[in-house]
């Protein structure tokens, strides 16, 4: 069943992206995967083509833009060429660190820092987990201590998306050991500041063209101008950013599936063996058949968050629906996508191969999926 | 997250639903299991309340309400208490056996038959099924020949739905052997036509209320008025119907699904054992939120179909993905339900066990799930 | 692969197993399932035939034979015509009653209750599980308290298997509060005692012939001599026993899943639908080469185990593994083969059908899956 | 349960293959990853520790150790270290190459090429696959045509593993396209053939020091000498060999399997988080018992097809299940590894990711897993 979740601006919108994707992302995949980086080149191009920043408003020079469908439709042109790396990085900066500070920037702040966002001029990383504390953040040890007008911050944090080329970083730290919960704020530090180093890019299974490294912060002085809201509210901060982090990621595994499934389709179609297109054989055609079923399934649900986000009525624990289910069916398509291919899908110059890299990380980030499910336990047992 | 399928007329008629079930449904559900049969005075009940026959036009006594999502309201206060076998009588009527009669029916069927449907008086089935073919329909030997004015008809039918009771049953048999698929016609048969026998209510491993039966015709003569629609055209008519019968089916299943968990949920939120609730266990609870997870997911899909049903836009195909998903899902639930009842679930006392036999029939009447995954396959080798 | 488990000497047995089997079993199953219980003629004829109590000691009447593959004959031979009932009322006899009084009688009790198991005049049971407390036996309330030369017998017992029949029933009580594991004892209870009565048989979902019971104990007073074993030493005793009833129930579910899948084969090979026989159809014989190979696979589990059992180096964790791994596949094959019997594996005439019935509670009694998966789990931490 | 397949011969041996796997293979894995190819020295090395050649008979300086088990302990060892390619490097010598010359070789050239194999001078591939022609080998298109004393041989073969290295290919090619199945035969290509060229190494997803590659063979011209076997039995050759195939890769994937579980449950004792050990909370736990579980039964499978190997009885279809189990439950178990591994998981300096990536082309290689179905499902057809 086709999704009914757009109108004719996002379709138009839409060719756009095709555009942009067609002309300066598919010709440089396997650069980035080689190089472990993407240009930035390609990130101002992106903000010339209107692509980035979309929820900044007109006054900080962005399109104001809430409608949350476009930000989809964006993703999906992306996952449509398997370009997961710059997936990541667009979806960082759009979902997750201008989300942070649209909600808790002051209007000085706002100004410094959203103009570029939108430029690409910016690209943003949040500095959450560390080596010994993933999922539970409230075991990080980066501390920000205050010092006449600054603080310093000191600590080191690791899968750090964007982490090298990052020239704005939300640095999680604990600001009280006593508050509990409410011993955490988020700093901005910005590139160049003394002590806040990059260390190696981290050597991934997959997701090569992502950036993704180790930041360390040593005596990292930055003023009072770089807090982010409130002291004491980096905890809550985090917990109401995580849906549209989560949605985003789920958006992102649900538009990766489809396009993983469509590559296999193709294949199976058109390669032949035993005298007939291996497709038609009806062992696979189960799987393809169930698949498909799910994948169109999962749209419907994805579709319902994303109006529901658009709403102001998703919640986290929804959000982590999101999340769960469509990474858990992404990787069960790209698995069956890769297998169907045969010993071709395990060539890397089949997209389908690099799907298969690129997404394990999708289970795992933003929160594991184990986490997901514990939250949503939760709730369950609250009701 | 919840359905935003119903408006306020639907949670209206919902009230009226469940005052119907809670005060005709819930006393005799274990008499009805006993007797292997559910009451006519039932029917008539149902009738009285304006339950049954919705779809019927008002010139033949209905209310002629193509809201699909009335019927869905019906389903799920059914289901609420697991009376299935009645969810089945009810379905064959309304979305199976109307169907094909306000499809197919001229003027004169129609005042005939319909107003019956409306009252609860008449209770339809449909003979498709033969012992020797059951998803593979064109090999059933069942004929109708033309002989003056009637035609006669022979041959044996079996699982038929309701095949104990009912006065009235469309009977789907071969009238040109030579003619392939064109060759096979609808007729209806009624009650007391000489010839017509119910065999033995067949004894199945649940659904034990639903008088499924075998069904025999031994030179059966009824009169040309009694073929429905075109000659030739009942295969054609049977895969116009289709959809609705499994959208149905579809439906029936996710609400099963939905009352199982809760009942689930509050069964673990009650038991305690070594010191605690449960469900408080991250074991279960980590299949607990999959499963919620799933029905929600699955929910969204479901109800984007009832949108295109009452749009007149859902595909054979589509429906078909309904079937399977929701069937599938809904095994998957009770299943668990019953493992997280302990003893107590293989106990009749608790509805999560007779769920687990009720239910097992939904991924194999309708068209085995097989089945449907073998229509969607061909469907995606098609594209 | 075949299983290299039996030698001669089993396969002899087997013919005499298999005509007990054909002779008295196979006639009276649809009369055990209507009645709600195996007669005791059965078990006088299974005594006669050297069917019962095989680990009985020769100067107690028995056969003394220790090796476990003897019994695996028995309950291959009757899992190949589906009587799970009977399977379950031998198992609770041979492989956890006999097991304890063999165990932990002294030599007055064990020529008081001995011969009986061997002759089949005597059926056991054993009474752990209570309506508040089913994995977690510590929770259990029934009391046993000293009274000069007696012991004085006070609560209920729920889902005791042979529970009306029995003649002799092992009680699990609490003798002292305050001792932790260590306060509770044996005690064993014959039929006639004053203040034992039986409850209504169990309302289950399947195994009907399996006369499954509450059972009361009010001031029930039995001698210093119906004391098992050590006071104080109840937990420890069933923590002893529970491996062989886990393998028991372990082998049970192996060689009906090899059964059911021996009639599933025979059933797809025979149907046909479209012109060629349903097995041969790829969809379905991906399914069923899956289920062959998960069959042999676990078999070669299975007889490991039983090999260990011999041995006496069979731990409780491997017991508890396999319980849960033979039991899960059971399920997973009796549910493929209700599937690929269509419409007829919802009919009761079908043994497939009776099958899925019978076998729901494997994975429930003899401690849940879950808890199997909570004792391999400590195990793993621990190692 | 412990494996009891080993005496003490073995376990012997073991400690030889590990002070080889730990001097000489563990601290070159990154190296060959890089170089994406395992050195020639290291070939020699294992020759000269007699890893090598173990089924070479002692006439042509070989062990002439026909004792499966042997190989198994060299599997495991390397898969301890998680040196993939080594493995698939050393297994398609010893179980695929050598297994074809030790059953179709005449003395001749047995005594020209077996004795490299012993000391590692001589690295073996078998080209079969080619670009249009994968599981269905009867549709290659690589031809071999008798001029004079010679043959001349044309066309391409891809994912040929060691293809880069390889001093002796024995290639599949068809001598008589009216022949069916009986117009292929196999023939021995040496390094330096003129005519015989190298493609590039392939770039796969995994398996990077694995020197994959396209062969081609334009006008290669071989003595008759290189003719192996009988002309016409080449695909019988083929389906001879493919047991001895699927059960080393069904090895391989078992003790990887056992491998990746070890290193998963080391860490999820050692890492904690929300003040526990992460393999303490029950969500995971559940999973990590069901797959211990799963690799020990998958173990007994496998040590019983040893056992039927060696005694000479293991069947094509019973070495098909054990590929077909065996590297299914390994792509499971490094899924979950990988997951509760956490981000880390995703990290090459972890070996559980690089077993992710190497691990994939276990399902697709040696015959798809779908093709094991298919072999499986005709068997049970048949019988």
């Amino acid at each position: 069943m086709q999704s009914d979740l757009f109108d004719r601006d996002h379709e138009l919108f839409r060719e756009s992206v095709r555009g942009f994707v067609d002309k300066h992302v598919v010709p440089q995949l396997e650069k980035w995967d080689a190089d472990r980086l993407i240009d930035r080149e390609t990130w101002l191009t992106a903000g010339r083509q209107g692509l980035l920043g979309l929820s900044v408003p007109e006054e900080y020079g962005g399109p104001g833009e809430l409608d949350y469908r476009f930000r989809f439709v964006i993703q999906q042109e992306i996952a449509r060429v398997g370009a997961s790396a710059l997936q990541s990085g667009f979806s960082t900066n759009d979902d997750i660190v201008l989300n942070y500070l649209l909600r808790h920037a002051d209007e000085e702040q706002r100004r410094r820092w959203l103009p570029g966002f939108v430029t690409g001029e910016t690209i943003g990383a949040i500095a959450m987990s560390e080596p010994a504390a993933g999922s539970d953040l409230r075991a990080i040890q980066t501390t920000a201590v205050a010092d006449g007008d600054s603080w310093v911050i000191n600590g080191s944090k690791t899968f750090i998306t964007s982490g090298i080329l990052a020239d704005l970083v939300i640095v999680f730290a604990k600001t009280d050991p006593s508050a509990g919960s409410r011993g955490f704020s988020l700093f901005v530090v910005e590139d160049g500041t003394p002590g806040f180093a990059r260390g190696r890019k981290l050597d991934k299974l997959g997701l090569h063209a992502q950036d993704t490294a180790e930041l360390f912060f040593e005596d990292v002085r930055v003023p009072k101008e770089n807090l982010l809201g409130e002291i004491g509210s980096g905890f809550a901060y985090l917990m109401q950013s995580l849906p549209l982090e989560r949605l985003g990621i789920g958006i992102a595994a649900q538009v990766s599936a489809e396009a993983v499934l469509g590559w296999t389709l193709d294949y199976v179609k058109e390669r032949t063996a035993f005298g007939k297109r291996v497709g038609e054989f009806q062992g696979l055609g189960f799987t393809l058949a169930e698949l498909q079923t799910a994948v169109e399934v999962s749209r419907a649900y994805i579709d319902r968050c994303v109006r529901e986000h658009n709403a102001g009525t998703l919640t986290a624990v929804d959000a982590a629906k999101a999340k769960l289910w469509a990474t858990e069916l992404q990787g069960r398509v790209i698995d069956a996508g890769v297998q169907f291919h045969g010993g071709y899908g395990y060539m890397m110059e089949y997209p389908v191969a690099k799907a298969y890299i690129d997404a394990r990380i999708q289970r795992i980030y933003g929160g594991t999926n184990e986490i997901m499910k514990e939250i949503i336990h939760r709730d369950l047992m609250k009701a």
